[in-house]
């Protein structure tokens, strides 16, 4: 299978692009009709790509489909640059290093050429990661998909050692064979890789049993322009700094993670989706917010506000099941401002029974109508499905993002309602109408991540498109530092995110982390521009 | 109550001093008959204090008795120079600020004058965290004693902001009063404060439920020389580098903690402690193993070695009882050899009957003969105990310390056996015996600590009795070194560890630490020659 060069995943994989009439109707009926926008083709873009800044030399590639792929991410932003064909700057050479020495000369060409080094994962980056800066430095992409064995795996203690340059699906893979799950996944998980992942402190669907990955990092390598970091694996210590925490979150500023020490756990036994419906978000809160709290042994939770609630319900499936659906639900008394709740249970067969047992009697307690594994298994189905699905309405003129923070449980309503109305306010001063919705999806006792989707219309061109999202854009992240919330949850900074840093790391606290980058890199050659200047 | 000042705990305290007769015949038996060695009375200490090097401050106080007190710390090399009475370097002014602009004065003022500061919590190190470096610089003591406010409780979020001096009584007794816990119960609880938890990446006994102070550590505020560092809280972020974890074992090296936002949860419906005997160590650690990978929800566990359950038996009750025990156990097959296992349930009533079932049914699958509550109590009673004997061992000429560090399941066994027989080689070269045992009291998925306990007879005088010791803890940090664990699971690296801290860190992340202190204390001011040089 290809991967498509203009947008996400395989070409001819699993999942359509296209959204289903029903689905085309609500965009219609809520934003208006639209028009589509043109795309360019991978030749024209091709044919006007610039020379290469740097001079030949055998660990670096010139092809130009190979720099044109790996020159932009997957942020709204980055599609609208690739299906318009005006990219920006690109970088001017490619590398694909398979060896951790061939990883420090690349390091070594670079500071000699006055080049910088932007590490590569599976360009999959929302914030701009991964995109070369307009500069007058040459740009070396250094990809680590030669990255991508299983060297490892010490069963008893659970540790498996992988290349960072393995995407979900291929570590996934490797590790079942063994009878192992990492259990990380992002809805990016078939792209993304696990290097990737620490770098930019990313959090799966089932963090609630796995833990975001800062938990699942053990130790591992880093290369940097100062020697290599290697870090051994302790389940626990006291030992002064943990350097993993320094390597978590760096987005290629301090060095290259080339191999990773993770945590994996053995196959389940079981695993199951369930919904849960309840008559009022303050209901369906109250019901997460004591699962978290309570500690109980789930893999996974997810509480789609009214609005999200509907749209899925309009969006999903069989038209004839869902209005079944509502109609049972109706009778039970949860109907207009309905939400729905989806959980998951995963483990061995004792646990996931008590588990279970105890979220039906608190649903039950809290108001909740529980309807077995219908909507679990339409979640479990679609799970890696929307950034395909933002393609597709891509293609009819519409544009589809997402904001997403996490607040402390005292302030997830008012972080939910500063979002949506900030975007819905930012739209209407540009005379559109937007399709805000939200859920939580990544618990803790503490609070919860707030993920808010908007739909608008793209606009005559893309132009147009960018400078609507831009306005969308910070109005959410003016809302979410309004709220002090973390300007991510689980997409990192990046370019993007980096003007918001400051409100919540401090002026110390943005010089603590410059610092960290200098001392790994003095010469500033690495990835400079992204999360801190 | 009074607490004493050359030794553990408070005068005329719950804990006895002194060991029980049958204690008593065992270490004479095991190690011979030893000599008391005389203790200096407080008076004469005070008598021959240095003057102070620092001129008269309205912060900074010159008080005698205050300066010993805040002399040494809790290591047992701290034990003899309290006891012999020769202190070494001593504080030339402690000062106990009551706001966090005080705090920064003293900074300023530690500046101005040239001297060094070293922040004090409850004085409970082990590894001489705060104990004076002989120096030319005048040094204060800046203690935490003044912040011992619950400053507020979000329930919603069950986050506490506690002050950093507030000690585990102090701080559960305002907690438990709102129906809530911090649940961090390290053995040296009654003294050490939340602060020193955080700076030196402390684990209490029940972390397998409420994790180690990492996990409880939500925000915070740490006063540096270079301006405030104010951390706020989030359930989780993918925002850069996470600053709590710069805070983490900083141990004074980079600021001084003054406010601490910490998870808290509400006091827990029940909470049991339990017993299960194994014929051997490799059944009661398969045991274990089982349980930690299995993530069930318990809140502590130890196992105890062949050696330490014997001598916990030894030690522990009523010697008619034990012998009942015994011989119940002998009938059931569980005799020499044996080892105890230790567990408990801590929740609500249905996860806590839960729990227990299952780790009813996984013992009786691996051999283990359940004994249900009589250990599990006596270990409740005197889980806080075990420093107060030392010094009623010590009173009697026996000195006691203890070695502890965290591997890989791959690795417990073989830890275990190195730091044991490298510590009976290294008594053997001096010609003395030593009772050397061994517990694993901190499980992971990954693996769990090694706490190695061993006991000699301190010698003619406190000279000696410091050469025992230094050969004895140089033989085991080396064996740590030798099977790659972690030199420190739950004390911190301070002075005594430092030297073997490069083993795991390697040569760029001990330059990263010190270019963290380094942003931090450009003057290096603070509590220089601790953790990092």
């Amino acid at each position: 299978m290809e991967r498509r060069w203009n947008g996400w995943g395989m070409l001819n994989g699993e999942y359509q692009h296209s959204p289903s009439p029903q689905a085309v109707t609500m965009a219609e009926e809520r934003l208006g009709a639209a028009e589509a926008l043109t795309v360019a083709e991978l030749d024209e873009v091709l044919a006007k790509l610039p020379a290469s800044r740097l001079e030949s030399h055998p660990l670096l590639s010139f092809d130009s489909e190979i720099r044109v792929r790996h020159s932009r991410g997957q942020s709204l932003p980055d599609l609208f640059a690739l299906r318009s064909g005006e990219l920006g700057a690109v970088p001017d050479a490619v590398a694909f290093p398979e060896t951790e020495e061939q990883i420090q000369d690349i390091l070594t060409l670079a500071q000699s050429c006055n080049a910088i080094v932007i590490p590569y994962g599976g360009g999959t980056s929302v914030v701009g990661h991964i995109n070369p800066p307009k500069s007058d430095k040459p740009v070396i992409t250094l990809s680590l998909a030669k990255f991508k064995e299983l060297y490892h795996l010490d069963r008893e203690s659970q540790i498996a050692t992988l290349g960072a340059g393995l995407a979900g699906p291929e570590l996934e893979k490797l590790l079942n064979a063994e009878g192992y799950t990492l259990g990380h996944f992002p809805q990016s998980w078939e792209l993304s890789t696990v290097g990737g992942w620490v770098a930019s402190r990313s959090s799966g669907q089932q963090s609630l049993r796995y833990g975001r990955i800062e938990k699942m990092f053990a130790g591992g390598t880093m290369v940097t322009p100062k020697g290599t970091l290697d870090i051994p694996t302790f389940p626990g210590t006291s030992a002064g700094t943990d350097l993993r925490e320094v390597v978590l979150g760096s987005e290629g500023r301090m060095g290259v993670i080339s191999k990773v020490k993770m945590h994996v756990t053995p196959l389940a036994e079981v695993e199951n989706f369930y919904g849960v419906f309840f008559p009022s978000w303050e209901q369906g809160k109250a019901l997460s917010k004591t699962l978290a709290q309570q500690m109980l042994p789930l893999s996974m939770m997810r509480l789609s506000n009214a609005e999200e609630t509907a749209s899925h319900l309009k969006l999903g499936g069989d038209p004839k099941a869902i209005a079944y659906l509502e109609k049972y639900l109706g009778w039970r008394g949860v109907a207009e401002g309905k939400v729905m709740f989806t959980f998951g249970t995963t483990g061995d067969k004792k646990s996931c029974r008590f588990a279970l047992k105890q979220v039906k009697r608190l649903s039950r307690e809290f108001g909740g109508v529980y309807i077995g594994k219908l909507i679990g298994k339409a979640w479990e189905h679609s799970r890696f499905r929307s950034p395909y699905l933002r393609d597709g309405f891509m293609d009819l003129g519409y544009a589809i993002d997402t904001m997403e923070t996490a607040v402390d449980w005292s302030k997830t309503d008012e972080a939910m309602e500063a979002i949506e109305s900030s975007i819905r306010t930012a739209a209407e001063s540009f005379g559109e109408k937007v399709h805000v919705f939200t859920h939580l999806s990544h618990f803790y006792p503490q609070g919860s991540s707030v993920y808010t989707t908007y739909m608008y219309r793209a606009g005559s061109d893309y132009d147009e498109a960018y400078q609507r999202w831009l306005a969308l854009k910070q109005a959410g992240a003016k809302a979410i530092v309004s709220v002090a919330g973390t300007i991510s949850h689980q997409h990192g900074v990046g370019e993007d995110h980096k003007e918001y840093l400051p409100a919540e790391k401090g002026e110390l606290g943005i010089a603590t982390i410059q610092s960290l980058c200098e001392h790994f890199d003095p010469e500033k050659i690495m990835n400079p521009g992204k999360l801190v200047d």
